[in-house]
């Protein structure tokens, strides 16, 4: 196996005059270098889905560098120290180029142009419903508030990287990827290949939160020396290419204008929005929570999107929710004070049931926001802690409330295999990611409990293009509910099978048996349970198999989950630290599958919400343009310490018969999406002051507790 | 990934005393030294399938040693050769024992016995029909003649081998072997583990021919030296170890009594065999053909097994059929002679299209036995080359045939998934080992032109116990009849949903679309063909699955193959070298389903049946007991220079349209049962001397010459 290194452009914008690779060629253990004008590696290269309105390209290898981080040629070595070595002897002349980082100024129309068509992402985006005048002319309060927030960076605790290999015409790729049917799509479009012959395997992945959602560069860069070579080629980036390169949350510019009436209905909202993908176009939007987490019948979402000489945004857990739930239940909790209502009560008179779609408003299967909102303020204490001393010496203590949506049901496609061995064993076939949320666990367990075969006697094969059967990328809080479904159809057809084989071996309808334990066993409890290795008619099949669909959801109906968090914060007027001391999610995702990787996935969506709210934010150097923040050392992750003491989960389960046939629904965004959100409205509590620039720093928090002074 | 070495007796019959492993465990990288007293080691060892009737054991490493090459301890080391050299510093202190290698000896009873229960394998086993006497009574002639064939070597290209790595509770071994569901099965029997456990994956094999068709102690040695150092470990055996330690083709004598009218009628067979599994039972049965074969009412078949101090027997190509072929073609020859009648008459005389069961004859689905012996004698100028002067100088020149059948029609149980992508590109699973015989590329084929998908188009997961469908052992022919059916039937599955989603999406009805070059095509001809990567429903769903099952037999019919080969010689009456010269093969295995792997498949048999015929033997030593012949330098197999300039390959195929839905029969086993029967009797044609000893050396050759002067 080689190891590849990619050489990357140190400037925040340049274009490549020549590069030498002479010499780096020359050193030991040198087995190719790749640069633009390499012939199979000068391949148009295109961002983001195939299905994306951004058809803006670039090469490989451009030439034209875009930020401090681009790829200029690669290397693949016998050895990583041999490649980086030579990556380092590759001579590139620059021609280095005036760069933008400052959103409003690569507005501008003397901005230095990013790409020839300019620095927006096409035309501003609007949505609207209703007539936003009359909604504010009806209102008896009308705020409107800035917000920001900034780009954070998914922070992946494994670096993105691959190993490829190929085998005559046939490419196989081990990545860490959250989709290997994406990154087969993409690999097998842009080499011309038909998808089986490019198989893509995902064994494990250390975290991915959207940044491995799709095909990267780093991989069709290793497939290509993989080629040349003839040697199977591995590529991992470096931490710090992790924080440059492969995607973060694009940070959001809000203007947000809510009208109210003096009884607490939402008549209007609005909502302008500049987003900054980097340096390339991306999805930066933000206003879905706006347009439908509350009843209003006047919205009106405005939403710009403009590049910079900076590394390029990406999916990142719940993208666009965070951002604007930063800005709407900030804004939420402000009106509901303008009008001297408790902030809960104000969110429950603006519930709704149903959701606003351009010409229908499909109904909610179920929505238990209201019992997030009152089963999580009774747990937490809301009534009494919103009473209690907010001073304490140089401390402020305050409590605060955010909540949100994730408006993805699941759904087709998507296929699982269950095959029962003789012995009564089962392997589970289905082409999930486990993106260490559980998955595995979850879809062992609905296997265990349909057909009563033990945890310990199914094994799962997963994440194999080859192998496996076709599944949605594990991203958008849809994997339990859209493989789920069809892992228990198989899992129910295999059971079917078998006692249809049993009924007549035993001689004994089949409505009459069932299985648990290993067994067949007799409904009523009566006969002799008959252990499945024992069944002659299985053994001679050797093997059951039950293919399982992901069916579509009602029609006109969705089930989708509803979260509100409370947070209790500890302000030090003193240094001006903000501390989480106490936090409470309680979330409608439906049935809880597994307790604790439920729990897992909420602990790590709020200390998630905690980096943004308080700690992270990727700093460019307005000297040079580069990252500042490119390691764990410069950009503050929250750590064990960080999170609070006192974290507690709710689920609250409404039941839902209709959603899905496991009655589950999403979790992994809703988890983290209102959690700034409650942090910053826990601070306004605390300390009367507003902060609508995300991450609250000591810096911010001193300098307005000395302004107010 | 560590290397293991397996310590072997030297002796033919010994009792381990004791074993001394201290050096061995200081030396440099050893990881593990497991003897018969390692407690994990300590497992007793069943040769044979599961459903065999010889219960009798041994244990992994068994101090009651019985041939020379039986386990005694193993190595695990960091290298092969670390390995290597503790194996040789592992001191054994032996009790040599007297030990017999002569088969008739054996069954003295004042024989040194191999096991508590002697060396007999059970009982005598008699098959027996109509009445013999009576049989004799009417014929005209009646001849008896003893007929023997060596002990021959599997001599696969590849050795014995595998790799095993422990993943928690779950164990994966890439085993080179023809089925990995055997392994699978006997591993976690052995294991006490699930099924879903144990994963088996063959990659590749470079032979088998039988010897690598169930579990063996070097796998199971592996697994448990990688479960103790927690570390995969790789273990290959050497290649005298093949020789010696995986397997032979049992040595046959038998004693063949025959009664014929002058009319040509076979009125008695009877059939006494003395069979040698080596020093552990096996089934060496051979009186299959003569049981049926031909129209015979009278028949009776006795089989003895006894055990001698040498390596085990295992199923070799076709067991127990060239061997009986050898006796009864050679007889048949002898019998023709007789009564003045060409021995291709003798034998389409007796012929029949039924089979001889307990109690009833089952009918076959086609059978062209006749068709073979005719057509191929026309092609092989059969009626000329008898005629020709046999003489030349000191050549003497021959033509023989001989005929043959295998009793293998195929049958469930057995799967396969097709699965095809959004772009029509295919991925076929399979649960079959391709041993090197073209399964592959036939499987391909099915899907091809069931589907209309181009070749480079589909890719073959194949032979894993976890990801793919269950399949028969590959061997005993039949691999194409048993998995191809039901690649067939799943490739038709996916067409039908296919064409149902085209008719929905093209608006004409399905049966009016058909599926050709990648695109789905109007059957008149009419319309615009749309490739299946246009078809929007495809791309929707993303994947279509069909699941394919092999289906029963027709009821009390089989489809089986029939083959008659003719063989020319040249025998050298001053070397006594008999060569080869001309070849040819008829056969009706069905359906060619690839010309190229067909005519392969009977070229590699013809091979191996010569040297069965004139070269091959394992020989003892009757000082020592050990094997002589445990290298290819010692053991003769044949080369390129020995085959048949002329060999031909003669497919006739009697359209069987019933025996499953490919129409076609097993190939592998018929293609090498007459072979050297063919041979023995073109000598005899050139010689007038019959040889009844297999193989014909040129000694022997000499030896007679030189009696007959």
């Amino acid at each position: 196996m080689l190891h590849a290194v990619i050489v990357r452009c140190p400037h925040a914008h340049a274009r490549v005059r020549a590069v030498d690779t002479s010499q780096a060629e020359r050193m030991p253990g040198v087995r190719a270098v790749f640069t633009g004008t390499t012939p199979e590696a000068a391949l148009a290269w295109r961002f983001g889905e195939p299905s994306s309105p951004f058809k803006q390209s670039s090469f490989l290898f451009d030439p034209h560098c875009r930020y401090a981080g681009d790829e200029v040629a690669a290397v693949a070595a016998e050895t990583l120290q041999e490649a980086a070595e030579a990556a380092r002897a590759v001579r590139v002349e620059y021609e280095v180029l005036p760069f933008v980082i400052d959103p409003r100024q690569a507005l501008r129309p003397d901005a230095v142009s990013l790409h020839p068509d300019g620095n927006r992402v096409g035309e501003p985006l609007v949505w609207e419903r209703g007539r936003l005048e009359d909604g504010f002319a009806s209102a008896d309060v009308v705020l409107e508030e800035s917000y920001s927030t900034p780009c954070v960076i998914h922070t992946t605790l494994e670096t993105h990287g691959c190993v490829a290999q190929w085998d005559g015409q046939r490419v196989t790729v081990w990545e860490s990827t959250q989709g290997v049917w994406e990154v087969q799509e993409d690999l097998a479009a842009v080499l011309g290949l038909p998808r089986s012959s490019v198989r893509v395997i995902c064994r494990y992945i250390g975290g991915g939160f959207g940044s491995k959602y799709r095909l990267d560069k780093h991989t069709l860069i290793a497939v290509l020396l993989a080629r040349r070579t003839a040697r199977p080629v591995k590529l991992c980036l470096s931490r710090e290419e992790s924080f440059l390169c492969v995607g973060n949350r694009p940070s959001a510019q809000m203007r947000l204008k809510a009208g109210l009436t003096r009884k607490g209905v939402l008549t209007a909202l609005q909502l302008v929005n500049l987003g900054v993908p980097g340096a390339y176009p991306d999805d930066t939007d933000v206003g879905y929570l706006v347009w439908d987490l509350y009843r209003c019948p006047n919205v009106r979402i405005e939403e710009t999107s403009v590049m910079i000489n900076a590394g390029k945004s990406r999916a990142m857990r719940a993208p666009g929710f965070p951002q604007c739930a930063w800005a709407l239940e900030q804004m939420i909790d402000a009106l509901a004070e303008k009008i001297g209502m408790d902030p809960i009560e104000l969110r429950l008179a603006n519930a709704k049931d149903f959701l606003y779609r351009r010409n229908e408003t499909p109904r909610l299967t179920s929505t238990a926001l209201d019992r997030c909102l009152r089963e999580g303020a009774r747990a937490f204490g809301w009534a009494e802690a919103r009473r209690r001393p907010r001073a304490e010496g140089h401390l402020r203590r305050g409590v605060g409330v955010a909540a949100g949506m994730w408006p993805n049901p699941g759904g087709p496609p998507g296929s699982a295999i269950v095959k029962l061995h003789a012995d009564g064993s089962v392997n589970l076939n289905i082409g999930t990611t486990d993106i260490g949320t559980g998955t595995k666990t979850v879809m062992a367990m609905i296997v265990s409990e349909e057909m009563g075969v033990p945890l310990e006697a199914i094994q799962i094969e997963y994440a194999d293009t080859a192998t496996t059967q076709y599944a949605k990328v594990s991203g958008g809080s849809q994997t339990v509910i859209t493989t789920g479904p069809a892992v228990r159809e198989a899992a129910l057809e295999v059971k079917r099978q078998l006692l249809e084989l049993a009924a007549e071996e035993l001689k004994v309808p089949a409505a009459e048996l069932d299985l648990r334990d290993g067994q067949v066993v007799h409904a009523g409890g009566a006969g002799e349970p008959r252990p499945l290795s024992k069944l002659q008619a299985l053994g001679q099949r050797q093997v059951l198999i039950g293919v399982g669909q992901r069916r579509p959801n009602p029609p006109g109906a969705q089930g989708l989950p509803f979260v509100a968090q409370f947070a209790e914060v500890e302000v030090d007027t003193r240094t001006g630290e903000v501390r989480l001391s106490r936090f409470l999610a309680a979330h409608d995702s439906g049935r809880v599958m597994n307790r604790l990787t439920y729990e897992n996935q909420v602990f790590g969506g709020i200390a998630m919400g905690l980096g943004l709210g308080l700690t992270e934010r990727r700093v460019l150097d307005r000297h040079t343009g580069r990252a500042l923040s490119a390691s764990w050392h410069d950009y503050k992750i929250p750590t064990a310490l960080d999170v609070p003491g006192e974290m507690e989960c709710l689920p609250v389960d409404p039941h839902d018969t209709e959603c899905n046939n496991l009655g589950a629904k999403g979790l992994g965004e809703p988890a983290t999406i209102p959690t700034a959100a409650a942090i910053a409205n826990a601070v306004y509590h605390a300390t009367g002051i507003r902060f609508t620039e995300a991450p609250i720093t000591p810096m911010d928090v001193l300098r307005r507790l000395a302004e107010r002074r």
